[in-house]
């Protein structure tokens, strides 16, 4: 899970401090002012490690870390900080400690060295920014919450930030259809709190809401919690405002569910982490609360343990809409038949199906003490029902954990119905990253495969590995095909990183899985997408980059492979 | 809705006959095999009308009743026969009877008059034909089920004819998470069946489901039935394969839900009505079939007719997994509210919201001897549950019922469970169009407006037309936002037409909606794509058709605007 980190500042500062380490071909200054005309040799290239007196760790520079060449871009230039100046005015940011928390993403494994950083409010302002870096041929890193985990959304060299964070606006509500529209710098958390109080949530979810920008969620075709009830943003997102690399807006920002008028456009830009064009406002379907309609037929609201089918508890706490249920079921084979079941028997209002080996709740036990409900088991699914009646969920949800209990497919459980217990549940699946961080140095992958195949990585990594690693885990979004799988060791070590690749993409490549589930290549993984396709369909990613951006000054060095 | 019309031949013909009744350069000849090979200067170009003595009506062809010239491909000749015959033996229709059904839509509205049909089986034998075509400068038109409604899936002067009827095979079925790969050319209905037996059902259902192929159904984008409860092909079409202009074979063909790898490239060929490659396979998530869990809990199966909530009857008859209630409402304004207050308390098993107004239901009633189980009113609403508990629907249903017109928002309803009931309800809303046929000439629109607006054009239309038109009438998905607008007159007026074009688009344009909700542009309402779509849009859309078939062979004349 992403954590929250909120990067806002309230006060953008102009002037612009600049010390580099090395090579450092530009004197530390301070811009008074826009009406000072900088000399037309002055330029602001980063061309080495950038170091702080923030009194935040070093983190290595991507540039030095990783076997990158720059491309051949324009160095921002005086003349170029006052013609931003006169497009944005008071909006161009180059103060070092701001640009530090923005040219270096959350999980502090890439850096950049840009020097400034945008601030527009309006797409007409991103219009001007791009036309004239385009004209300029200077390179762009659209950036939103930074909230992502491939290294997408920070420079990768001196790239100059367009932030949306000032483009936070909603433009409008349809209080029928269930339509929002907003700026593309609207945090997720923001709108949630603002469509709920209409009666509707947000049709994504996902653990870095207090932060992320529901344009970068587009722009990474964002994945999450509500994944399996309410699908893609593919589906639910309607229109997209969207500037192009030579500063076109592409106004495809309608509020319709059905449009077949010519090809959708939209679809290039959800996804393609903002190489092809920067996302400035998007209309988005919403679906309603899910509401307790139902809920005098309870006799009351309750918290229903469940263990063996005996225990049955009623207690007057506050009810939950998302009743969810822990079981421990005895091998991967009944992880899978037990999903099956339950998309049968719960179907419309099964919103979660996650899956956890018996190694992470061991890892949780031991380094968070948290403590399991359900007896030991090799496995444990959590279960989560999002639905329209109380009542009928529980109802539903008790059937079901009677038949697969019955059959032996789980062999022990609890259901949660109040908010408490429902978390309580939740940390065990939610903490299990956190806990893993603390066993020591983690490798991590996050992979898309055929569900039927999904654990058997994890089985055949532990004999590949053996005591080379330290523990190797599975657990993830089981109704999605999502595998998140880790591997901890005392230590980093190039000899079991080795063994880990390519075996892992090549495995994944075999099943015809995918190496990225939901978080995007970005700048670490775009090396490794031949792994899920094929070369015919590289080379037509590569063609449309250059029909879209021919300069390719939008976001460069990510997504795509660097060309040979 | 679409007739069913079965269009498979099952004798594949070896040899072609031409009759051409004007310009006619190519002699009636018979083709005795592979081994005689035509002279060079052998054509068989079409110049002009193609009649036919097999009895049925003389339909108009396109090129003569439409002003399109034909572009400047080859013509193909005996050699491409050869060719052809060389790629798929035995598989190279020319017979002019099985041509006439595949050069005309199935409204008889369109016709072009191509001499050759050819019958792939597997995507290397498209991937053989297109590289020949794109080598030779000929033009092609993919064709599915034939079932479209704008003219796309036929040719419009002389195409070669590329059918998908014989890729008919389905290629696998993940029974855990449902997932169906299949060849492009298998019929939606026969793939119904093979996932319900599975216990799934497929997340699209249309009236033409008995003919048109899942191929023609994803390069239309089609919407349907189920559009409101499972969403668009957009979310559920997870991979496909494609053979692009020059005969690359394009495999994006995972099974994978969540793939965040580059641009997701599917994308482009959903929806591009064949003008972009050639689907020849697809893969989709299918939602379980909805289920009866707690069926005891209704004490039997039965019947419920709701009148002003007195009237309760039970009966033994077969109970149907989707319940419907018809009621009526006495102003579009509480069409809308009782929508709201529909999805706020049926929300994840609502899985329909219909309107049509009280014109329509006259027509129903006057043309074709239906009546209504509800009391008069301005307007009615259908309404469909579709779930895993049929005791929970049920109830989910009165409760909505009860509230709906305890606040007056609803005058009268029907509730019905049992399915010849469910079906007579259905009847009132599917047989408007027939009704409406038989009323006189129709004019036909399909649009997409903000819910709020759906009916103001209706309203207008009624005051602007006055006594030049019969009947004005509104009807459609009002849950997804569509309004089918049909104008009826004793007989086609080209003045009446002048009033309703181009004001039906304007009006549309000025909301911001959309001229083709679900049916595409194909070939006939390409020319008003720009009501919808910013002339930025357009470029763009012009400049990824010359990206993926730069000599412009795949479906020309079909989707974008003649370039002027």
């Amino acid at each position: 899970m992403v954590p929250r980190m909120v990067l806002r500042s309230p006060v953008w500062l102009f002037r612009w401090q600049v010390a580099c380490t090395r090579g450092a071909s530009v004197p530390q200054r301070t811009w008074a002012g826009a009406s000072r005309t900088p000399g037309p040799d002055s330029t602001l290239a980063c061309t080495g490690g950038l170091s702080t007196s923030l009194g935040t760790p070093e983190v290595m520079l991507t540039c030095e870390r990783y076997p990158v060449r720059r491309l051949p871009f324009s160095v921002v230039s005086e003349q170029d900080l006052a013609a931003f100046e006169r497009i944005v005015p008071g909006r161009v940011v180059t103060d070092p400690a701001e640009l530090e928390a923005a040219n270096m993403d959350w999980l502090r494994t890439v850096r950049g060295c840009s020097q400034v950083l945008l601030r527009p409010r309006t797409a007409e302002e991103v219009s001007h920014i791009l036309r004239y870096c385009h004209g300029r041929n200077l390179a762009v890193n659209p950036q939103g919450g930074n909230t992502g985990m491939v290294g997408g959304s920070v420079p990768v060299f001196d790239e100059i930030i367009l932030s949306t964070a000032l483009m936070n606006q909603v433009i409008g509500f349809h209080s029928v259809s269930g339509i929002l529209v907003c700026q593309a710098g609207c945090i997720l958390e923001e709108l949630s709190r603002y469509v709920e109080e209409r009666d509707f949530i947000m049709p994504l979810d996902l653990g870095a809401k207090g932060s992320c920008h529901i344009g970068g969620n587009v722009a990474t075709n964002a994945g999450g919690l509500r994944f399996l009830r309410y699908g893609s943003l593919r589906g639910t997102v309607l229109g997209l405002e969207v500037v192009l690399a030579d500063g076109t807006v592409l106004d495809c920002l309608t509020s319709l569910r059905k449009d077949n008028t010519g090809y959708d456009l939209k679809q290039l830009f959800i996804g393609s982490e903002g190489t092809l064009g920067v996302i400035t406002a998007v209309s988005i379907l919403c679906p309603p609360r899910p509401r307790a309609v139902n809920v005098a037929f309870l006799g009351g609201s309750g918290v229903r343990l469940w263990s063996g089918l005996t225990g049955l508890l009623l207690a007057p706490s506050c009810v939950c809409l998302r009743p969810c249920a822990l079981a421990g079921c005895p091998g991967f084979p009944e992880v899978l038949q037990t999903f099956s079941t339950c998309k049968g028997m719960l179907g419309e209002i099964l919103s979660a199906y996650e899956f956890m080996d018996a190694e992470c709740m061991q890892l949780v036990g031991h380094h968070l003490r948290l403590t399991s409900p359900v007896q030991e088991s090799p496995f444990y699914v959590l279960i989560e029902t999002s639905g329209s009646g109380v009542a009928h969920d529980a109802e539903k949800l008790s059937s079901f954990l009677e038949r697969v209990l019955g059959c032996g497919l789980v062999t022990d459980g609890t259901v949660a119905t109040d908010h408490s217990k429902v978390k309580m549940l939740w940390a065990l699946r939610e903490r299990i990253s956190e806990a893993l961080s603390r066993d020591g140095y983690v490798y991590k992958y996050d992979i898309s495969l055929p569900v039927e195949r999904l654990y058997d990585l994890v089985t055949e990594l532990r004999t590949r590995l053996g005591p080379q690693a330290k523990h190797v885990v599975g657990y993830g979004h089981l109704g999605d095909g999502n595998l998140h799988l880790n591997v901890t060791a005392e230590a980093f070590s190039s000899s079991l990183l080795g063994a880990l690749e390519p075996y892992v993409y090549e495995w994944t490549a075999e099943q015809r899985g995918s190496i990225s589930a939901e978080h995007g290549l970005g700048f670490k993984k775009r090396g490794v997408l031949g792994y899920s396709k094929p070369p015919e369909a590289l080379h037509l990613m590569q063609q449309l980059k250059a029909l879209l951006d021919p300069k390719g000054i939008l976001n460069p060095y990510k997504t795509l492979p660097a060309r040979s």
